[in-house]
C-alpha cells in the first residue's frame, strides 16, 4: 500500500507547457462578457476552473513521444479541444439527474452556480466547440484529411462505444447487484469506455499530429490503454483514501452511490495490487516506445500516485 | 388570416426521397439491441419517431438547387447527420430543466420513457454521432477538405452563436419582462439562432456538397434565412391555432411559459402579416436561384402552411 502519495509530480517537460495550454484555452473560448452572457460565463467558469489539463498535456506527450519538437499554436489549440470535451462530460456528469454533485475542482459545480438549464447548454456547447476547434486546427486544405480523421476518432471515443456508452453502463450498474463473477469485467469495461477512451485518444491525436505511422500508433494506443486504467484505479483509490478538501470534489461518493469501483470489487489491498499491475503494463508500453526512461514512463508514475 | 392549412404538401421531388432518408438514418444509427441497451434504445426511440426529416430533405433541396442529380448513399448519410443533431436538440429541449415537455411527435418524450439521465446521454451521444457521420461521409481523402468545412460550419450553427446560444437567449427571455421596443428584435434574434441557423445550414451543406461556388452559396444562405424565419413564424402560429393532438406536441405551451413568440409580440393578425412577408422574401430568394418555379419556391409554400 505504499507509493500512494498526494503530491506526485508531472514530468517537467509537460509541467512547463501548462501555461501555454491555458493560453490556448483562452484563445479558443468565447471572450469574457460575450453574448449570450450566462451561457458564455458558464462555459468559461467550468473550463477555467484550474484543472490539471491532463488531456491536452497527454496530446503533447503523444506528439513528443513520436519525435515532435515544440508544437505550433494551432496544434496547441487542437490539443485543448480535448479539455473542452472533457469539461463537457464533467458538467453533464455533475447534473442532478446524473451524479448530482455540488463540488468540482474545489468549486461549486456549474449547475449550482448557473442553474441546471444553463449548465446543460454549457456542456452541449462545449462539445460543439471541441469539434469546431478540431475541424479548424491546424488550418489548411493539406491538413484536412488529418483533421477529419481526428474528428472521426474523437467522435468514436465520445460516443455510444466510448464515453457516453461508459456513462450509460455506469448508470445501469449503480445501485444494482452485479453477480460476483461479472463484477471485475464489468468494472473494467465501464472504466475503459468512460474515461479510458478519452485518455488514449489524447495520446493518439498527439501522435497522429506528428504523422506517426500505424505501427507506432499501435504502441501509443497500447500505452494509452494502460495509462487510462492506471489513472482510473488511482482515482477510485483516492475517493476512499482522501478528503473532499484534498480532492476538490466530494470524497466517498462512489461508495455512497454504490458504484462499482476497484476498492469495492477487489478490496483496498487488491485495488493497490491492480494499480501496481497497471503501472507495470504502462511502463512496459512506455519502454517499447521510448527506451528505458522518458516522458511516458514519468507520466505513468505520475498517474499511479497522482493527487487528483 | 387565410392560407393557414393543416395539410400543406411537401414538393413531390422531396416527398419521394423520404424513404431513402429513413434508410440512411437506419444505416448510421447503432443497431437495435446493441449495447449499451438503454442508451441505444433511447437514441433510436427519439430519432425513429417519424418526424418530417425536414433538415435532411433541405440538404437534398440545397443540392438539387445547385444542379445535383440523385445523390449517392454516402451523401444521404451526410444529410441525415442533420436529423441526428436536430433530435439531440429536441431531447435536451424537452428535459425537465428546460421546457419540461411530456409529448413530442405524438409520443411520450425521451426522458418520460427512459429517465432523465439516459435521455441526457442520448442527446449527448446523438450530437457526437452527428459529427462522426459528417467526419466520415462522403469518404476519401479527396473529400476531406469539404468534410472538415462542413463540420466547422455545423459546429458554428450549433454553438454559442447558433442553436445553443439561441436556447440560452430564449431561457433568459422566458418569464421576463422585455421592454416593448426590444421585443421584436429580441424575438427575431432568438429564432434566427435557435432554429434558423440549422435550417440554413441544411441547405448550405447540400449546396456545398455539389461544389457550389461562393456566389451561389450566398444565394442559398439568403433563401435559408428566409425559410427558417418562415418555418418559425408558422410554428408559433400553429402553437396557438392547433390542438396538441394535431401537433403531436403540447399546444399552447409557448404562452403558458410566457415565451416571446410572433403572436405574443405582434398579435395574431400581425403574426400572419409577418409570415406573409417572410414568405415573399423566401419566394424572391428562390426565384433568384431557380427562376420562377421550382423546388425551393414549393418548399416556401409548404413552410408557410405546414402542419407540424
Amino acid at each position: 500500500m505504499t507509493g500512494e502519495k498526494a503530491g506526485a509530480l508531472l514530468p517537467a517537460a509537460l509541467e512547463n507547457r501548462r501555461r501555454d495550454v491555458e493560453g490556448a484555452l483562452l484563445a479558443v473560448l468565447p471572450r469574457e462578457g460575450a453574448e449570450p452572457a450566462a451561457l458564455v460565463a458558464a462555459m468559461r467558469y467550468s473550463v477555467l476552473a484550474g484543472g490539471k489539463r491532463l488531456r491536452p498535456l497527454l496530446f503533447l506527450a503523444g506528439a513528443e513521444s513520436c519525435g515532435a519538437e515544440r508544437l505550433p499554436e494551432d496544434a496547441l489549440e487542437a490539443a485543448v479541444a480535448l479539455e473542452l470535451l472533457h469539461t463537457y462530460s464533467l458538467i453533464h456528469d455533475d447534473l442532478p439527474c446524473m451524479d448530482d454533485d455540488a463540488l468540482r475542482r474545489g468549486r461549486p459545480t456549474c449547475h449550482v452556480v448557473f442553474g441546471e438549464a444553463t449548465a446543460l447548454l454549457a456542456g452541449d456547447a462545449l462539445q460543439t466547440l471541441g469539434f469546431e476547434v478540431l475541424a479548424t486546427r491546424p488550418a489548411g486544405d493539406s491538413r484536412a484529411a488529418r483533421r477529419s480523421d481526428a474528428i472521426a476518432r474523437t467522435a468514436r471515443a465520445l460516443g455510444v462505444l466510448g464515453m457516453a456508452g461508459g456513462q450509460a453502463l455506469d448508470l445501469g450498474a449503480t445501485g444494482v447487484e452485479i453477480p460476483e463473477p461479472e463484477r471485475a469485467s464489468h468494472l473494467r469495461r465501464i472504466h475503459a469506455l468512460k474515461t479510458g477512451r478519452l485518455i488514449r485518444l489524447s495520446l493518439e491525436l498527439g501522435a497522429l499530429h506528428t504523422g506517426a505511422n500505424a505501427d507506432r500508433l499501435r504502441g501509443v494506443s497500447r500505452y494509452g490503454d494502460a495509462l487510462g486504467l492506471l489513472f482510473q484505479i488511482a482515482d477510485d483509490l483516492l475517493d476512499v483514501t482522501q478528503t473532499s478538501e484534498t480532492l476538490g470534489k466530494t470524497a466517498g461518493k462512489d461508495s455512497a452511490q454504490e458504484k462499482l469501483t476497484y476498492p469495492s470489487v477487489f478490496g483496498l489491498e487488491g485495488a493497490f495490487q491492480e494499480r501496481d499491475l497497471a503501472l507495470a503494463a504502462a511502463r512496459e508500453a512506455a519502454r517499447e516506445l521510448e527506451g528505458d526512461s522518458g516522458l511516458l514512463a514519468g507520466l505513468a508514475m505520475f498517474a499511479a500516485g497522482r493527487d487528483r
